[in-house]
């Protein structure tokens, strides 16, 4: 770097709900924080500007909005509020990063532009993977009953007593049309084996439910969709193919929810020299924000495969954004 | 207990930021929690239902409201929304509690009523510490200008061009006596050391203020107080004590904002055979909510002294839910 360039105080990676609630707090403490809205797109995920909370029609579980907030309107409050208190939005991806643990960290933009910041806040989140069908991320956009999150979305109304689709046979699968089984009439675990991977207690616990079943060997080859009483296209059938036999078949279907895991957005830091955990999400000391590397800290669904609510991630992008600010005043870069 | 004694699956006990969101999360998985608002009054903690936000006129960095919000609304906006998805709250306090590690856990109420649950959730907070004289009490609860929340009180037309005191000397310390300035003609901090715990950038922040003042090595040791034209008890001068050669002094002010810290309000389940930290906060297992009882769980400032954050406070409270369900789930109490 030359002696021109500026060191900004604070960079903000990602957008989501950790992104700009660090962007608040950062702002609030004159740390002037820029965030750099996405990464380079990256497969399987798909990297969305604002998040996750782009696919979610309608938000009920944020706490603040008792009558529900759609997603794409709740970030955009985010970001007023971050930009009210001086935040600086980059419409950037960062493409590659070089951490030096003796700072400033340096960021190449996907404009090749080179950022320099003392300290850098990892918020890029983590995407659902999906089925990669054609229709799949219209009606998922769209609020037409394809979720990839059963405890975000569950609880809907369009899904009261509907017979429900999962796909998907690990743990989370299991948890999740488990909690489908309270809203729905039938759930149906759609697997394309004869056995689930996930852990027998996560099995028993949704095959104990009255109006649980299985699709065993069956693969989701389509999504048919109807035009309901409002005039908006909804799902009403999955087409199922037997990997056994290749036959096709339709099941009638309220809501497909795909629990195929979720893949975090590290790909920008993979030969960063950040530690990640065994499933690839970044590591963090203790209960702080702190990576491995001095001045780097992570926030949200990038660091945490578990919770994955926009509360929790919020609530980790306002401790990361003090963290940094504790780091910066302990050596006098404040 | 009796056979026909109801066991709820889920009892929060508190109704800040992270009762209120635990509790939304456990009504939208159905399992039908019960908010106890409060815990018993409690020394030196004055315990409020809504926690310390029905103290703070002006939330503006609670993510999701981009042009701020009071406290007290936002309480009753999170209070709605859990009550929406079937939370049922009950207007008392807990006053003391017996957890079983074989569950059910009882709790008493103020009314002697005997509750039990398969799951706790502890979300009482914590309240400021005051200073311990003898008509400090009086003063704060009689609007006589003493007050634990410069933040909350400082705009008071009494306090308008008036000299005023803060107590402490850390990071809260110097952002309520920062807030001050606006107000006072001058700001005294009062720290019994000759150098403050504060960060540098918040010391400085406040330093760099024209009216802004330190007296070192001192301690308030008495209030004086006076009767105004409306014939109401006012503060009128601190007596201060040199904590080096032990002289005392008065300096006049018109009002003391004491910030020497936060006590957990966890009174009630002192032997309760919960684990607490070496500061008193209720220690929690690993990054999960989990206490060392099986099934209690706790959230918020209960088990924070770092963060403090409205928005930590709900992310927490959100966590916790969610470990309650697990945790019902897998002993089939779902």
């Amino acid at each position: 770097m030359s002696e021109s360039d500026q060191i900004h105080k604070v960079v903000i990676i990602g957008s989501g709900p950790a992104g700009w609630t660090a962007a608040i707090y950062a702002a609030r403490a004159n740390l002037d924080p820029v965030v750099y809205v996405g990464v380079a797109k990256q497969s399987p995920a798909i990297q969305l500007p604002g998040g996750q909370l782009m696919l979610t029609t309608d938000v009920e579980n944020y706490p603040g909005f008792p009558d529900g907030v759609s997603g794409p309107q709740m970030m955009q409050m985010f970001q007023k509020q971050a930009e009210r208190f001086g935040t600086k939005t980059q419409p950037r991806d960062i493409v590659s990063v070089e951490f030096n643990s003796d700072g400033p960290h340096k960021l190449v933009t996907d404009k090749d532009e080179t950022v320099y910041a003392h300290t850098v806040i990892l918020a890029t989140g983590a995407t659902a993977n999906w089925l990669g069908l054609e229709n799949e991320q219209r009606l998922a956009r769209n609020g037409g009953g394809v979720s990839a999150c059963a405890v975000c979305d569950g609880a809907l109304p369009m899904f009261r007593d509907k017979p429900l689709a999962v796909v998907g046979g690990g743990d989370s699968a299991m948890e999740e049309a488990t909690y489908l089984t309270k809203f729905a009439s039938t759930v149906y675990i759609i697997h394309r084996r004869d056995e689930l991977r996930a852990s027998k207690v996560m099995q028993e616990r949704y095959l104990s439910k009255p109006n649980a079943e299985v699709k065993w060997n069956s693969v989701v080859e389509d999504i048919k969709s109807t035009t309901n009483e409002h005039g908006q296209e909804v799902i009403s059938a999955v087409v199922l193919k037997d990997t056994t036999t290749g036959e096709l078949s339709d099941l009638e279907v309220g809501g497909l929810f795909v629990a195929i895991g979720h893949t975090p957005a590290t790909g920008f830091i993979k030969d960063s020299g950040v530690t990640f955990n065994e499933k690839g999400y970044v590591q963090l000391d203790g209960k702080t924000t702190e990576t491995n590397i001095p001045g780097v800290f992570a926030a949200g669904d990038i660091a945490d495969d578990h919770y994955r609510q926009a509360i929790t991630a919020a609530g980790t992008g306002c401790q990361a954004a003090l963290d940094a600010e504790h780091w910066l005043g302990d050596r006098d870069l404040i």
